[in-house]
């Protein structure tokens, strides 16, 4: 049983009149058969609260400032015509209250708390954004984190790691992105891609005739669930772990790293697809930055010479997070150039960097 | 003034113990000097109000259902950090006496309610989304409509007609789109562009060195706070209303397109660049699709026989609506093909559909 919970705002170029506004909103409550409570807010507006039948619960603050706020808190399966109607009766009586005096109305889409399906999953930057998201397709925790797919009308199935968005089966953008847009030649390579257990780069590169790849993923269970979940994705590429020209690792990338490096094993690209904040078994891992460093390190040295190192950076508004992976880059074992790209990716909703990293 | 408005929701296995959790909570809202008050909910679970300093306003309900909401409503100005406090306090407390039970925690990104800057611009699906909105930097009406050009730091300048997202400087996708993609050639044609204010099309168009562009646009403001503000999409197309290729005509579309099919003047394109729901000064417009289905017939005659009709439809969630405008058009005066295309615009924030017409 979820919440609906709506809100009406009006901007006002001065502070509304206490008692005329509430005088003249008061047919409307009473019409619904909500009980007041006013408030003592000590100096800070007039505030009132008002519970309805069947659980209902609204606000009224008029703001000192000129702001009129209301809330209405509805529980599911509340009759939404008649909420609609009292919001349309409230907005309505309150544009000819306050007439003359407003800036702006706002009447956001509610939100919806506690339901089944969790809608909202804010950007990278921090912003409230809610997705179409009609079903939960897949949730369960596995040994490194939570894992969820969700079903989205217009992106199709989302995978999610604890609570971040990872791809949607509406990304093949992000996918291209990370293997550098068409500008690069796969066949006959040898790629190495770490993590990427969605399969999306996997079944895309192998269309792509390289000699082969090595995918190194940790989690057995994003393989699982993607494998059934997201095929628009990943294709048939993850029903075996190993093809013609692929095979895939369950294994935490780092040792396997150090091991290429150890044996000289070398490739022409290095596909780094692990989680924006990655999870690995190692014990280096003393901060996600120190983490990121070794991983890179490890990255550049089994590349080779005229080999591209291709990573997914951050969204464009973490400058901040931009430039210090930047720094990082700068400050790595073996000298190395980068160039940076904006890509739009779907389900992400907001612009995301991608990184192309290679040796000097 | 504004309000940032908190949430914080705990969804649980099993109704909550009421006098065990706001027991538990009591040391919480006395440290925060919070007064108190409960309210009857006739058998709709606890529900509890809390009046603190700064205007602080905080509602706790413990539905019977199995749901507790919390919210916090904070002036402008009041200390985040003390609010940030607050939050992960009780975030911190009820996760500990609700443990067991609980199925997921959401703490959304705070609303933020009658700021400066409105950074909530819903999709046209009707979904709550925040925009990284920073600066209005133009915000009047016109004789046709509200016009803001609000600066975003990932997407530029975006231009809001109506409370409509229309485009912003990052989305070149848009105008690539509504011109068949790359697939069309535009050298030595005529075209004709219906809306389009913020020069987007007309700036690609003539790169493409067209025979002549026309393009019919009501209002004037529209092409004066483009070309100031929207720079980085319109160049400098609308420093002139005349060019060596183009002129743009500042009028009501519909007496022009019957202008041109009295005197038999034809395009090789038509890229009807209206608002989604077009304003127009005629008095045919009945309704809007009435309107629509007005200005298609005029553009298809027109259209030389060769031609295409570009158009944006819809996102690709208002189904109904996408099939009722593909039922227009088989209903039109003269029959026509189409094909549609899924494009990802960067500042819309969901998928948009572009149709392509033609003469059969």
């Amino acid at each position: 049983m979820a919440v609906r919970h709506y809100t009406l705002d009006f901007k006002l170029s001065a502070p509304a009149d206490h008692s005329a506004t509430v005088r003249g909103l008061q047919s409307i409550f009473q019409e619904q058969e909500m009980t007041e409570t006013v408030h003592d807010t000590e100096g800070h507006g007039y505030l009132a609260t008002f519970i309805g039948k069947n659980g209902r619960f609204a606000i009224l603050r008029l703001h000192s400032h000129g702001l009129v706020t209301f809330d209405l808190q509805c529980c599911e399966g509340d009759d939404s015509a008649q909420v609609d109607n009292l919001l349309n009766a409230l907005e309505k009586k309150l544009k000819t209250l306050l007439h003359g005096t407003i800036q702006t109305v706002k009447r956001l889409p509610a939100l919806q708390r506690g339901g089944e399906v969790d809608r909202y999953w804010p950007t990278a930057d921090g912003r409230l954004i809610e997705y179409d998201i009609d079903e939960v397709v897949f949730d369960k925790d596995s040994a490194y984190q939570n894992i969820k797919i969700l079903h989205s009308h217009q992106f199709g199935n989302i995978l999610i790691l604890n609570g971040d968005v990872n791809l949607a089966e509406s990304d093949l953008a992000y996918t291209q992105a990370i293997m550098g847009n068409g500008r690069e030649h796969y066949a006959g390579k040898e790629i190495l891609i770490l993590g990427g257990g969605d399969g999306g780069i996997l079944c895309e590169a192998v269309k792509l005739k390289p000699k082969m790849i090595t995918m190194v993923e940790i989690d057995q269970m994003v393989i699982d669930a993607c494998r059934k979940h997201m095929r628009k994705t990943c294709g048939n590429v993850l029903d075996n772990l190993k093809g013609d020209c692929y095979e895939v690792l369950v294994e935490d990338c780092v040792p396997i790293l150090k091991k290429f490096v150890e044996e000289g094993r070398t490739f022409d690209y290095v596909i780094n697809d692990l989680t924006a904040i990655p999870i690995s078994t190692a014990p280096e891992e003393e901060s996600m930055w120190e983490f990121l460093r070794l991983i890179l390190d490890l990255s550049i040295k089994v590349l080779r010479p005229s080999g591209k190192y291709f990573t997914q950076g951050n969204c464009v508004n973490l400058t901040e997070a931009l430039s210090e992976y930047e720094g990082l880059l700068r400050r790595l074992s073996c000298n190395v150039g980068f160039s940076k790209e904006v890509v739009c990716v779907p389900s992400y909703l907001e612009l995301w960097i991608f990184y192309t990293i290679w040796k000097k």
